[in-house]
């Protein structure tokens, strides 16, 4: 193993920066000097790491990186555009958690199950795809591998946790105001998310899409190497506190059955199967939260087209969906020497 | 309008049950006598319709029906089974609710604003579709009449209202068990519902399918007349008390833009489209819950088929997803002299 490397979180009271500290403090990664950096709002908090409390820095113009430290950023689109650039010029890696850099052709967008190699070519900055993608193609990959997928469509049910902290808080406080038959007010989802669906995620983008649904769609295609895999999303934000689920439905080059998805699903890195409906065993959100893998069931023969497949896939939107994701990346960079 | 119509209400103190009474008290049906029947369990119990108390009676042996009266079902596929026959033996007309008579061949399965001549051949049973088809063939069938659907994927979002008071009453005291750090036990739902989602609804079926996912399928086949409309469907349970939403992904025959899509809509009875992303203007069941119409939004280009287009559908599945659609049978049956 040799030596050890720094890390420094930036975002590390947000719900993705306290997630990643976790799996951190799990790992065997080879941790050097750990540096927590967040806003000046949070600036001075201390954080329990192992059996250490560390000060929470505030990030601000006078932040610098070092050389061969990773830096973790999960905070706000402005941030990470600022910053991850900053963090490369120090020779720092940036590992990047926002929708700033993922689809720049010189930054990798990496899953390392799916493509690793991708890791090999970047200029300080890498990212991880949305937490919505995440799940989806940690299902498809294995079976594109073997049959190429052609076209998918999906609707997802994504937790509030992937909004930030105050949305999560948001669905407990108004779900309580409404079972308490008080007045339910949004303030920061859109509308009223208590006991109801949202279905816009992001910003409206092209042709009547969210921003989210287009990640979905490009970010796929860009980790997968596929440019033309056809695809369309619908992104649904649910009243669920944490992870991300996707009822997927997939055509494939040629027809495929169940038991072969099932096959060359299982034993896949990272995924976990999950599926006997007759004993009313499928993946759950709440069930799949605070574990690693992606969880996929109700895989199925799609009646309506003859190579298809559908499927469910549920994922921890903070563990795989963002911070472990990341923390594999750059345990990958490590094993491959790249640092 | 002339003679007015007995109506007996089987299962009146259940979700749909009191629904159709406050629709029936809405509306200007041509009332005769009012009866409720339920089980044995709620015998006794008062109703207040308009002005004036009637007590419920129990289901039994001994009930009888009269010529001529409408008898509204919507209780548990047993009970469907056996007193809807017995209803239409005395004359009268059952408009039933279950799954039982659905894909009968002699029974017809009506939704007004599209089917209504299917009423025409009926031998004293009719029914209304599940409460997850009916929004579904709502959005599609003013299309499909000018382009026909060649194929549609759809997962469902539905609401524990779906599955009765108790799953209702469910959702809300295991969230407020959840909000208040206690253990959730669930006893209605077959999983945890609170802050979470059920890929699971009705029963294991064929080829790995949910008895509620096949009845969208061949619901829809039935009531558009369309037996060769390739159609697949997840249908998933979601901490929502009243409504059901879906994303859908259509092909059809010839291309159609959104626009176009909009404008054959639009007007439709019984549909309202909501469709300003922009303004974050789309349908949401906490929203459409209480309202009579189906709510389309979110219509665009299905990215990955030249001839696809994806929308949003939200409707009150106790309203227009059973107790409207049923009331509104028999308005259809009264308005064509069938009675």
């Amino acid at each position: 193993m040799g030596r050890n490397y720094n890390v420094t979180v930036v975002g590390a009271t947000g719900m993705v920066g306290e997630e990643l500290l976790r799996i951190l403090a799990e790992r065997s990664f080879p941790l050097g000097n750990l540096r927590l950096i967040a806003s000046a709002r949070s600036a001075g908090w201390k954080i329990q790491f192992r059996d250490r409390d560390i000060a929470v820095e505030a990030l601000s113009e006078r932040t610098t990186f070092q050389k061969g430290e990773f830096v973790f950023i999960s905070a706000t689109d402005e941030i990470s555009r600022k910053y991850a650039p900053l963090a490369a010029q120090a020779g720092a890696l940036a590992i990047d958690d926002s929708g700033v850099w993922r689809m720049n052709p010189e930054v990798p967008l990496v899953v390392p199950e799916i493509n690793p190699d991708d890791v090999t070519s970047h200029n300080g900055i890498l990212a991880i795809p949305n937490c919505s993608t995440t799940p989806v193609v940690m299902a498809l990959w294995p079976i594109h591998k073997h049959n190429p997928v052609k076209r998918f469509v999906a609707a997802t049910y994504q937790s509030v946790s992937g909004a930030g902290r105050a949305a999560f808080e948001e669905l407990k406080r108004t779900t309580a105001a409404s079972l308490a038959g008080e007045a339910v007010n949004p303030n920061v989802h859109r509308h009223r998310i208590a006991f109801n669906l949202i279905p816009d995620i992001g910003s409206p983008s092209k042709e009547g899409y969210t921003s989210e649904e287009l990640k979905l769609v490009n970010e796929t295609r860009k980790i997968m190497h596929a440019p033309d895999m056809q695809i369309a999303a619908t992104c649904v934000r649910v009243p669920v506190l944490v992870s991300h689920s996707a009822a997927v439905f997939a055509e494939f080059s040629d027809p495929i059955s169940p038991e072969e998805f099932r096959k060359i699903l299982s034993g896949q890195p990272g995924v976990v199967i999950e599926d006997d409906l007759t004993h009313r065993v499928y993946p759950r959100p709440y069930e799949s939260s605070g574990k690693d893998p992606v969880f996929v069931g109700r895989i199925r023969r799609d009646l309506s087209h003859p190579n298809g497949i559908a499927f469910w896939v549920v994922g921890d939107n903070l563990r795989k969906g963002a911070a472990l994701n990341a923390l594999q990346i750059a345990e990958l960079l490590i094993a491959r020497g790249h640092v």
